[in-house]
């Protein structure tokens, strides 16, 4: 594989297209490379020669004499091919291929013909249809966007040129300071996996954001992720998140696997934070590369107003941020700082009467406390606030909260002043915010990766299954020409997995019938066993309930006469004597090889609530037994498991056991697609 | 009632407690008023006199020679009484309590004294522990907060008096113009009600925004509040939404209804729109004050980024908004404009091309088109973009479709120039966003007000019942010492309340129980009648299914015989024979006095899943059926009504009857409290 370092740190980089008129995009890629301070050589490349920027232009790639890491082709799409072919003969590492025009616009054959050319010559691809690439580690822009770019340590891979482009800007406007920024456009070849494995390793970035509008390789993508967000947090906007239809499949799993409900269920098992808007993206991003991670849980607000405390305590329970309640050891931290009428319940209220100097008190307190792990201070702009000091106050705090790796947030509300501090605060990269939701939502989204990190577990459980009987009996299924199965088959594959299924056994006469269900006992099941009748129950062929040897009797009776009544010609084998299961809670558990995702597994309600309330939750497979049990605590109707209006509690570690067997099921056999 | 105008629109204010020292609130508040402009006469009352900003100050309010609106009370709690009582024998019409140190810190005698007083002698009190009044029409800044406001037609009343005061800072930061705002405090005396009826009327207020954190007259509320929305939207965030407890009381309907759910459901039954952050209340109600509603619901989104444009439609979905899918009409109406490589399905793309001049022709269609309800245009500043003409088209096409009463929203995302843009067009009052889900909520509230203004009707379903025989049937259980009812006093209120139930018949021998079931018809259900004997099932006394003469004679035998063993001393007046429910889905129709809101209506699914998935849906009472319908509608499991999986559709109209008759007999019968 060729390193991804050609494309973030060339050591030289040639422009296909470079252009001397200054309104073209083959000017403003040069002009950005040269003027961002790039290092190492630029070979601009026109045929007409001459000189931009103060560069030689080369009329061709081959009268270059020295090596060349890079290539950005910037020329019109029906070029390209000939361009990639030069940049092969001459042995460049990676192009970057800019121009659009191609799958994108229906142009599929041109962009294949380029992409296997490369790929059997030894040169990656990245695009075409992208913005370029900007890599500050060697100070290179090689976009077309704007040229100011804000070095820092968050990582942006977008599949969205125009985003791309636009982000330049964006980031520049959000203060977010970039290690890199790249996007892959059509993927003719370099993908978010490739990159993803080289920012994964690369110091200077702390962090990594995604645009994502559709994965092709989601298994390799999962692996990649899994190992980024184990060193790194990543963020994730994935667009589409409402389009329908996309599954046709009606099968009962298939039905439900609303393509971007698997990848959220994926994302959150991989430990990536899914954001929906750009700004809570910019948002995460810029907390969680400038603040350290907590130490645990308890996290504590302290106001000068009540309300906003309130609604701050709100955002909390929605972004799963947990609010300290040791009201005992609150008392104590606090009781010497807080006036009579304020309160050392958290919210921490210093009441309207507090100034920074009261903060400043509670603050200090809230620092030196061991049992205190994260801080959300607000304040109001009241009567006797004197706003002027609120800005040294967050810059004192801030840096000796940072500096003992416990996470505070600020959020100021008021007039003029306070908007001036939010600003300069914002720009010197502290967490100071204009609405708690927005201040919550970040430390929610670090406490979403600190759990993660806190329960990743690295352990994946696989069952000890019989692949081969399975295999064999499906394969013995293909032979007959289904895509069902029977009744035995079904039992079979279970029983080869080790999945418990009610006792039974198959009664060729009346007498066998009897003997059968005396063995397994009463209540039994009788079911006709013929493959000439798929509709058992319309033939007549199912009898529930049967208590005792007469209701055993006259059942058989009744199947046989009926199913002959239904269908003369179908041949039939015998009974089906299973014991009757108890009523219970009926649930689904489902596998399936995913077509962008591989192996997964499905957990939820069943009976006719799956189809309404789409009670479900769905995992990559393999996972750790724990993951498979949050599979099975996530559902909305957990509660009912444990056991409701006096119901024993349920076997959730038998459904554990079950999914796993399915997902291995899914992993190890060999039995094709449906 | 004293006319609220002497609130908003006093001709003259006394200020008791007007200070001399500058850092006191007693100065900032009187200084407020004077620099505010305040057009009629203000009288600072203090006992050392003397002068004030160039006012004589009174020693006495009793010293005053002419009447006064108003009086503004910044003294010690200790001192309030006094001033109320001298207030009441001036004539003073209302007098506002700034003061805090009330029943907010536990004093509630001293409170309550002082509401008592002023009721009595005809003094209205607003507070205390409030921030003030300030009011546009007047040009009367009475608080202690800020002092510049940006008058405008956004009135905001607010219960906490530190969110009032911080906000009179941050609505001018935010550029929303206010044309009255008041904290409402303590609530001693005059509440939300009484302000909204007169906001309500009031010419420069276009929209309403509440903060609330508790309600305590929540059906005379409700009633100004469905008053207030046919004229003008009411924006509302009632903080304390994640509080758990509040009711514990066990009843079924009772531990369901979560004040917040019922909050919830009561403000979007009465059109108010409910923000979570501040943020998203200052962003709506800015867009509905400066913005036309539209006149359908077809929405286009224009961009010149595809991901942008999917983002967009995400977000559409999300806060209800509806994209225009006519493809033929949309092609018609684009196809000039559009590039070849764009898209004229909504998102209409004009891809990274464009430039200010494809927008504006873009702009210029939709403006044009008939079916075309409302526009959200998104800028990202991609290379060829010329943001520098970006004001001028927004203001331009923002004026033109205003003037249409047609939408627009814009959205922008980019560098410098973008960011000023975003600025500028904002302290303008243009709805121009940098993330489009601000965009899209802003739209999505108005959408939701139309939505509501559309389908909103003034009938009100109240079903025929017979109120007598209903409060007959409950006093006499109550006479018993019961709050409970035995099942043919339940069945004789649902008879009562003409609501349908199994056909049945007590039976006071074995040949009365046969007789019985023939008439009703098999399958039959028996369950013993005593009512010594409150757990029938424990005692043996109940038998399903009886599908035939022999089945109920054995029945009615194991039933006497099994309660006589289970309480020999028990009084057994005979059983009862009801016809046996066929098998479906179960529900629940529940009705209950709320303490704060009065009657309200319940409907969900049944058994278990009622407690454990929570799939239910309220309303205040009384309703139209339309509005009835929408509780059965509401509901997740919904399609289950429909018939799923070949089921019949469920009789929805039968549920709409019954949760009328419920409501009606909450609310016309006296049946006193559980």
């Amino acid at each position: 594989m060729t390193d991804m370092r050609y494309l973030f740190e060339p050591k030289s980089i040639a422009v296909i297209g470079a252009s001397h008129d200054t309104a073209k995009i083959g000017y403003r890629v040069i002009e950005n490379i040269v003027l961002s301070g790039y290092p190492h050589k630029v070979y601009p490349i026109n045929p007409r020669g001459g000189e931009i920027l103060g560069l030689q232009v080369f009329k061709a790639l081959e009268d270059i004499n020295n090596p060349i890491d890079l290539a950005c082709i910037v020329i019109p799409a029906k070029l390209v091919f000939d361009a990639v072919k030069n940049c092969a003969d001459k042995g460049v590492k990676i192009a970057l291929i800019i121009t659009s025009g191609f799958s994108e616009v229906g142009n599929i054959q041109e962009e294949k013909r380029i992409a296997t050319y490369a790929r059997e010559n030894g040169l990656r691809i990245l695009g075409p249809n992208i913005f370029g690439i900007y890599s500050a580690g060697v100070s290179l822009n090689a976009t077309f966007g704007a040229r100011d770019v804000r070095p820092g340590n968050v990582a942006i891979v977008t599949q969205s040129g125009a985003l791309g482009a636009s982000m330049i800007g964006k980031t520049a406007v959000e203060n977010i300071g970039i290690s890199a920024m790249v996007s892959v456009g059509n993927k003719a070849d370099i993908d978010e996996s490739d990159l993803l494995e080289y920012l994964l390793t690369q110091d200077m970035t702390k962090i990594i954001f995604m645009y994502v509008e559709g994965v092709r390789e989601g298994e390799r993508l999962v692996k990649v992720l899994n190992g980024a967000t184990k060193n790194k947090p990543v963020v994730v906007i994935k667009s589409g998140r409402s389009a329908k239809g996309a599954i046709a499949v009606a099968s009962h799993t298939g039905s439900l696997a609303g393509t971007d409900e698997v990848f959220d269920a994926i994302m959150r098992q991989s430990g990536v934070l899914r954001a929906e808007s750009l700004q809570d993206a910019f948002d995460w991003c810029k907390f969680l590369s400038n603040n350290p991670l907590p130490h645990g849980e308890n996290t504590v607000i302290i106001t000068n107003g009540g309300g906003v405390g309130v609604m701050t305590a709100d955002a909390c329970e929605k972004y799963g941020v947990r609010l300290y309640d040791d009201v005992p050891a609150l008392g104590e931290i606090f009781s010497d700082i807080i006036p009579d009428f304020g309160s050392t319940k958290n919210p921490i209220d210093l009441t309207g009467q507090a100034t920074t100097s009261e903060f400043d008190g509670a603050l200090n307190a809230a620092l030196k406390s061991d049992t205190i792990d994260a801080v959300i201070a607000l304040m109001s702009e009241v009567a006797v606030f004197d706003a002027e000091n609120l800005p040294g106050l967050i810059e004192n705090h801030y840096q000796h909260f940072k500096s003992q790796g416990k996470p505070i947030l600020f959020s100021c509300f008021g007039g003029d002043k306070v908007e001036d501090c939010i600003k300069s605060c914002s720009t010197k990269g502290f967490p100071v915010f204009g609405d708690v939701y927005e201040a919550v939502s970040c430390l929610g989204g670090m406490y979403s990766y600190y759990n993660y990190l806190v329960n990743r577990s690295d352990e994946i459980a696989v069952a000890d299954i019989q692949v081969e009987t399975i295999e064999e009996t499906v394969r013995r299924v293909r032979e007959d020409k289904r895509n069902f199965l029977l009744a035995h088959e079904a039992r079979a594959i279970m029983k080869a997995a080790r999945i418990q299924t009610p006792t039974s056994q198959v009664a060729r006469s009346l007498d066998e019938a009897v003997r059968h269900s005396e063995a397994i006992g009463y209540p039994v099941v009788m079911k006709l066993v013929s493959k000439d009748i798929v509709h058992k129950s319309d033939a007549g062929g199912v009898a529930l309930d049967l208590e005792n040897r007469d209701e055993v009797i006259d059942a058989y009776q009744a199947i046989i006469q009926s199913c002959k009544a239904y269908d003369p010609n179908a041949k039939i084998e015998g009974v089906d004597i299973s014991k009757m299961a108890r009523p219970g809670i009926e649930l689904i558990i489902g596998a399936r090889r995913d077509k962008t995702f591989g192996p997964i597994v499905m957990f939820g309600l069943g009976g006719i609530y799956v189809e309404v309330m789409k009670d479900i939750s769905f995992r990559a497979f393999p996972l750790s037994r724990n993951e498979a049990m949050n599979m099975v605590k996530e559902i909305r109707s957990y509660p009912l498991l444990l056991g409701v209006r006096g119901e024993k509690k349920k076997d959730a570690t038998g459904i554990v056991d079950t999914i796993i067997k399915l997902g291995t099921i899914i992993q190890e056999c060999e039995i094709g697609d449906i």
